[in-house]
């Protein structure tokens, strides 16, 4: 029989939805090395049990605190507002829960530091949620890269657009209140792109940026987050990066796109057709992008689920970031990516705030291991 | 509290991983006015008690008799090799179960017909799994054309392709054996674009074909069955159709493809991008084929999961055909696609087969409902 | 000085114009060892010698025979109605004249058998102008096929679907009346897709078809052509061919398109997107196919134009075409597609006919070379 | 009969095929009001006059300043080497010639300046040979977006991306040299990019950029030009824009590449497909780019050409700039784009190469028209 880790759940509205379905469907598919309980969720609202029921929780609590001192908890899933993960994430690490945070870590670099000193220093896994590393055409690219088989890198091109608030009759949410929502395009959009990036072609060293709001009202309330920005990149490798994030992309339902341009070849992406990589590999007569189906049973996740040519969702992203969480628990090793990435997300994020603001190349600092 | 359905489902190896997982993750997504439970597994092989366990199955036997025979359970899913559909339908049809049968319905016509006979006395609830209908795409293609807006329907182009045996090398399995499977790439593969056809385009009035079997041996043993199939079609609209089914299509995983063109428009679909749809209108001088992704919540059962934009994979369509099985158990409606819909693809296959023996057209005769 | 040939143009419309451009164009990209001299242009109509003079014709008359009859005429163009290709062959054979013959070659199979006995009995290069031949990127794939890169071939896909007529309003012309037309979409689109078929999948053996009307009345009058066909194949070589040929296919403008596929490979094109070719080549784990730019220097005539990545139109196949006429000129050998190319894709299209009216598969009748 | 207008062609290789291509062609299909003449060739090499004889050319010369000089020329092109379009402009303007000048339009803002204020005062034709703005795809890009079919516009993502050099072993060549080519990748791509960007986007008001050049030596000579480019804009609209430029992208062979995104819609169009234009406008719920083939009568050139649905290849856009530089002549009117837009364009690339310098954002000055 294998260990069981009773999971607590914080946040039960849509990402609570992706992360419960996750940890119900995991056990199909994955062996992990130990057995997720669906112990707790957490959340504010009438529809909490109902939906506790409907996901399959054998509890509910209205207060995080019950989650984080529940000695019956192994793990802690933190999907809340931003502005909450700081403080949960210190409590679960002092109480010695795994750590399971959605991105962005935190609202900036200060508190990601903290949260990551607490993490190392109480032996915990921790983890932040960029799931797009966890599409198999994503960890593909990753490990053609890895193998050489692009060589050096030259750039990495990448943008993530939406449009749903493209009509300024889109009624006011959070989202365009800085004061809550931190930023625009860039708080959900730029440390997703960021984080790829880093995976992908390495740690940033300077950056430059601009950021721009198109409609400054709406419902005559001001708008004070961005609705785009563009950035560009200087990597430490010496690749040039060149990004755009957009909530106002007509078009657009939920494109995150990558290039990236090696000395001996290429690889690109979309989201929006998340089973294919193009693959270019330079040399004979013939040569050209190459449309890969990431379905076959050697590429990364893929044996798991169906035969060859059956196609994945968005959803099983979370899956298989739960697969690597608890087979980190399982075998006593810190899964990535870590609150370590997730500090230098911010790291990167703040140096393209202030990159922005006054209008020049920023140097990004390099935040290194714990224990280094 | 909502009434619940005792399932047990018979097969469980890949379809039976399909089916299992349909029935777990639906409630978490759609109400269709009843509760399914999973009830009871059955299957054979050391790994049933094992995988019944990780599935979620309540129960679980070696015996497809005592699913069909237990009081308390309300439908069954039979998965199991086509030989034993027939007999085990008639069962459970005896016994006022309804019934969700894997395609294609039977080993021939014949025999379709007496289980469709035999359900639609029982008045349970019987359906055929053509889960490709309940792809999102698919779905919007059918209501778009049912609105009309194709107009009066010209050509339905259809393949499906694979290339898994392409290898000659390719060991020898029981589907090149024709006494096991009945036919080849017509088989498994024929079955769906006749059904999307019929779906799409209505009913076969007559058709043409040809069918060859290329690597004619394997492992020294006879190859029996079609490697591929072409067929042509007369509708009974008057539209002409185009087939191609094949399983030594070089560089094909899964590709099940339509194009249906009209008097006002046109429609394209692949599986492999199942969250697209190509739709061409007529009109206007920056007219062409537009690519929609169809994850809008207006969009046939996308409101059930994501934002839009977010994509959905293969296994969705069989959650989506739970959804439509239970509803029709819920409403106490017959669900499509019925048995009579089995029936009647089964008899543009077994014409397929005359037409390609004859040499010549061949009529495709017309069951009618069984109550008129 | 290199020889100089006269040619003698009969015909200045559409075709007239392409043809013109290809003999004015040619000299500066091209040296086929002998130089043309554009020398009379034969048409009817008012503007006969205001075009000569725009695309640089040295005279004109309104007469083909005088064209054929002048003795410093090297070779003729024949470009009219295919009413008179037959005549005008057998006369200009006659006068010992090489002959360039637009497509298809003749009415029937037995005019296209007199034209044939008679070019072969007078020496002189005969050629049928299937220009797609000579896309590069369809050079390219019959090139990859001979080098037995796509092993053997299995499968041959294609399809020519335009919709200019698709509005029932559009005016009745000629194309719509079979006296006139002899055909509808088989006539102009299924010489075009038999003579791809036979170039790169080799002869047929058998077919069977279907044809349809759907707009049977314009401007009161009946329409006596097919809108579209389709038709089945089996090759000599034991591949399975799969047509569908239409006018009638709303969002295609100009859209001739073929998949291949073989034993080690596939390769699919479409005319819309004419300098790329898709290439699969079965092996490895990060297998697909890739888009190949068919624009560099060692691929079939691009040398002569541009440097890689500089896109060719649909034009560039007129003056590819004769330079590979003039070559054969030149260099005294007979070029193809000849006349017997010419004749035997109308042996293929008669046997499509006769298998539609009889709605039975039958044999295509293989007119082995005239010497043999 | 119509005016005839002499052109003599200052240089005669790579641009000087195309450009007499296009002065050959361009009689067959378009009429301007005026008709051009291939009077004189200038270039120095042995193949000078075989290079005429076979494009056409009257006459020829090695030396510049007999063009220049000679009474009976009308117009000169200047597709020399990028130090002398000065000083041969101000020579050409002085007497009264109208000039076509090949892109960039002098080695940098100064000079161009005075080659504006010469033409200007010389009350002659001037055009810059940004031949992208004749693609009938980005022509009809143009007329949509000056409709107001986008709205207003809110980013222009734009990538020149090639891979000739890819190979470290690809042989040292003048491009390498800055004293000699001035700048590497944004040299040769950087004006046509910001060219495609202004004409479709508006001015620039300010910009951030950086360079780097991967391969730093080649046959032991050192590289001093750029590999690659990024640039970030902000435009006088507010719109953002998103720049790469490089010839080390893998796979990319001529891939000009733009997507602008408006308030109402969004258009994207790629070089490698220049007949394709992707379309999307909000609204609706089956909304999505569509791919319009730009080749119907309706649309810019086309007309010209031939039937909907046949694609026009790279050296047509040539052919249409001397359409409009031809008839500029004819109307006594300023074709555009005109020596202020190069003008422009070096301010806007003077500005970027100081961006990167500087390493901060810098705003570009604005020349405005020379009567204003």
């Amino acid at each position: 029989m294998k260990r069981q880790i009773n999971v607590g759940l914080i946040g039960h509205k849509f990402m609570g939805k992706a992360h419960s379905h996750a940890l119900r469907d995991l056990p199909m598919f994955f062996d992990p090395g130990v057995e997720p309980v669906m112990k707790t969720l957490c959340g504010v609202g009438d529809d909490l049990d109902e939906t506790a029921r409907r996901y399959g929780w054998l509890s509910t609590t209205q207060r995080w605190q019950d989650v984080i001192e529940d000695p019956a908890i192994d793990a802690v899933s933190i999907l809340t507002p931003g502005k909450l993960h700081c403080e949960i994430a210190l409590a679960a690490a002092a109480n010695g829960k795994h750590i399971l945070c959605e991105k962005p870590l935190a609202l900036n670099s200060a508190e990601a530091a903290r949260m990551y000193a607490a993490a190392a220093a109480a032996g915990i896994c921790h983890m932040v949620n960029f799931n797009y590393r966890r599409v198999p055409a994503v960890a593909l690219a990753k490990q053609l890269i890895d193998e050489g088989r692009l060589g050096a890198i030259y750039h990495f091109q990448c943008s993530y657009q939406q449009d749903w608030p493209l009509d300024p009759a889109c009624p006011y949410i959070w989202r365009f209140d800085k004061t809550v929502a931190g930023a625009g395009s860039m708080a959900d959009k730029g440390s997703h792109v960021v984080d790829l990036a880093r995976y992908l072609a390495g740690e940033f060293a300077e950056v430059s940026a601009a950021t721009e709001i198109f409609v400054r009202e709406r419902q005559q309330r001001a708008v004070t987050t961005d609705d785009a920005a563009v950035f560009t990149v200087r990597f430490e490798s010496g690749a040039l990066g060149l990004f755009l994030t957009s909530r106002m992309s007509a078009g657009h339902k939920n494109s995150l796109a990558f290039e990236v341009n090696g000395s001996r070849g290429s690889l690109a992406w979309n989201l929006e057709r998340l089973n294919e990589l193009q693959v270019y590999e330079a040399g004979g007569s013939v040569a050209g992008f190459r449309n890969v189906m990431v379905t076959e049973s050697s590429h990364p996740y893929a044996a798991a689920w169906w035969p060859a040519g059956h196609v994945l969702g968005w959803e099983h992203t979370f899956i298989h970031q739960y697969y690597e969480f608890l087979k980190g628990i399982a075998e006593q090793r810190q899964p990535a990516p870590s609150f370590l990435d997730g500090l230098r997300n911010h790291q990167v994020l703040d140096s393209i705030e202030r990159a922005a603001a006054e209008k020049r190349w920023i140097e990004v600092p390099q935040m290194k291991e714990a224990n280094a």
